[in-house]
């Protein structure tokens, strides 16, 4: 993907929140929904402490800039992502010029910028489907383990990039609580199931992937043309309850056990934006197959992988209580994920299955090769049996009521302006009484 | 569920298609989203070979009818499904009165009637999420036997109604052509897979079901609450490739082998409707555990069971060339459900799962104990070994391209007029080349 003008890092904003932003300088420029204060929900680009309304600012743009600024004036962002990549880009070369230092626009803008802290952010369009991939290989390998020792690994693994359907409904912006599931669980141990909440609480790290144009029924995406269907990118935490998945699961998936929520980082993060930060897809082991011909696109293999550090922390309320700030439990990169977004996109397709703009899939729980980065307390723990301690004294197998979990991805490379995702954040709510 | 005068077998239309009709007699009123020649999509309701437009007969309505009816003139019924039993309930007796023979408003709502055969049928809703159940128990233990002939049925399977998350975007209703998919397939005999078009296409018939107003996230429908949020009943055919499934399945649940398509009736039979066809629960064979607490419910038990007659039939091009009528491969009824629509509902809710007006699940591919009425060529064919002879002079043992697959349903019982559902049809396309 082609690196342009946008992401000089010298590239400066009359948004002076946005100058060094952790998150959202002006190289990032994310597209999202919110709520001013009594305000309806409409489109907007984060820009520093700020965020830009979309619709309000299509005037001062031209062509197929306009044309994506108006797309993105409503409560969802699905009718931009189904323009695809060349108004997208164009809108992200035009609000690069409106914010930059020295633009002639600047006044004009400026009115229509809105304090992000005083603002609410949604889910940034609707979601038709949702779908979560498995092309974490060490995390597939850590959890087979756990019920495979000498065989962690399924045989279809590295053949197919292995998914399953999501529940779209409860898929829920940063800062949602999460209720803790009841359900049927059913320890190895037990004799017969028992009904109550969960026991085993856990978060997925992952992350989202928002489609754009998508194709229809019966008409599959090409490798080669999958990159083109892809709008960006979020963080997004596939939480999961173990005791329900574990007797549930047979033999058709998960179910209740990861359908009560998941939380989205609020931002797309575009393709566009992580142009500097794409790497060769890791070269497959000595002895691994190569993947199949439809799987299999020259340009995917160069520049398909994604160089993005994942944080996850944890805050619990004994944290809370003695003013401690969250504590990392891992830090991983999404560069260790087995298959690229493009043989996802091609692989969801192959058989004829539609996609639409705004659909939604995950990338699987990334994990690293060490346990620095492992991505779930299923793996930190190994399966609970040794919990984590924390600095407040306390320890975790899994997620207890009050815990706040908090993702944080960034992409930094030497030359560029580092970028990041803003936070998907999530407390444990206590379960139904 | 009650029994009232818009169940009176005596009862005839003025719409003379409609008496004897063998599905749409005045006694069903099942709602649909249709177009007549050259106009757009919107409500309507079958009543013999026509079809009477929703929006256009609200001001001779009143009250909750006048409001359902006006919340069925647009292009899908969501907005009719989120207002609940009670509206949908005003809407049928009013139709009723307004279609019998004798209606003051005969004239008035003659020309709103449209020939069901010019018009196009579209899906009834815009379907938000899609979950398919697994709760024909004689399906489940005839393809379990043929992975595990001692010990077909998995230990979750009488405790957990289990199901799975289906693709919304590729269900399609009656008619539309189903193409082969391609993608990965390896017999248990091959050392590794290889790509091309499923060799194993295979039908499952389903009853569908349409979710009414639904629930906020976080809290579950109580058992005795559901039956309040299914809307009414379809067809469904849940298209599956076979080879493709054997292969991707694990440890995730089906996924290209079933998301390229999935067929539906297009007519919602209400809930109200099936009222008379009601039947109690069978009782579950002695040994076998008790429904867990959320599970149970007296008048669930006493009036969830369905007795409607399921037929598949089967149209190949050899047939065709020789001018003869479908062949019926099964005959199945629902009432061989283990699980009870009120059931899934309270299942896929108990731990916070949100449902939406418009959503649809899956029962579950129907078949019963004896092999007259199993749902699938897999057990009709016991996994391909032993095809079936068609009076053509061929043989199946999955579907060839060009076949066409039929569903019928049918409601009888002593002292009510029969209704169906209309057909629920596809034609296997060759796969792309």
């Amino acid at each position: 993907m082609a690196v342009d003008a946008t992401h000089d890092p010298a590239r400066r904003s009359w948004v002076a929140s946005a100058n060094g932003h952790p998150d959202f300088p002006i190289q990032n420029l994310p597209l999202g929904v919110f709520s001013p204060p009594g305000g309806t929900p409409r489109g907007g680009v984060a820009i520093g402490d700020m965020i830009l309304e979309l619709g309000a600012v299509a005037p001062l743009l031209s062509g197929e800039a306009r044309r994506a600024a108006e797309a993105a004036a409503g409560p969802a962002l699905n009718p931009l992502l189904a323009l695809g990549a060349g108004p997208r880009r164009a809108l992200r070369g035009a609000l690069s010029d409106l914010l930059a230092e020295g633009s002639a626009q600047h006044e004009a803008a400026a009115p229509h910028l809105h304090e992000a802290e005083a603002c609410a952010l949604h889910l940034p369009a609707r979601i038709g489907d949702y779908t979560d991939f498995f092309a974490g290989i060490h995390h597939a390998t850590n959890t087979g383990r756990l019920f495979r020792p000498d065989n962690p690994l399924l045989p279809n693994y590295k053949y197919v990039p292995v998914a399953y359907h999501g529940r779209a409904s409860s898929v829920r912006p940063s800062g949602t609580g999460v209720r803790r599931p009841r359900g049927q669980r059913k320890p190895p141990s037990d004799p017969a199931p028992s009904f109550g909440p969960s026991r085993n609480l856990d978060y997925e790290m992952e992350l989202g992937i928002w489609i754009g144009p998508g194709n229809a029924l019966g008409e599959p995406i090409p490798i080669g043309e999958a990159a083109q269907h892809v709008a960006g990118f979020c963080l997004l935490n596939d939480w999961s309850a173990r005791d329900i998945q574990g007797w549930e699961y047979q033999p058709l998936g998960p179910f209740l056990a990861k359908n009560f929520c998941t939380s989205i980082s609020p931002w797309i993060v575009t393709s566009e934006a992580l142009a500097p930060f794409r790497i060769p897809q890791p070269q497959r082991p000595e002895g691994d197959p190569a993947p199949m011909d439809y799987l299999m696109d020259a340009t995917d293999q160069a520049e398909g992988g994604l160089d993005i550090a994942l944080e996850v922390l944890l805050l619990t309320p004994g944290m809370r209580e003695k003013g401690m700030r969250p504590h990392r439990l891992s830090l991983g990169n999404a560069r260790h994920l087995y298959w690229t977004v493009a043989q996802m996109v091609a692989h969801h397709t192959v058989g004829g299955c539609n996609l639409m703009p705004g659909d939604l899939f995950g990338s699987g729980t990334v994990s690293t090769p060490g346990p620095d980065g492992f991505g779930s307390l299923l793996e930190i723990t190994e399966g609970g049996r040794r919990p984590v301690a924390l600095p407040s004294g306390e320890e975790r197998r899994f997620l207890e009521d009050g815990d706040e979990v908090i993702f944080r991805a960034r992409a930094e490379r030497e030359g560029f302006a580092p970028i990041g995702f803003g936070e998907c954040r999530g407390t444990v709510l206590p379960a139904q009484s």
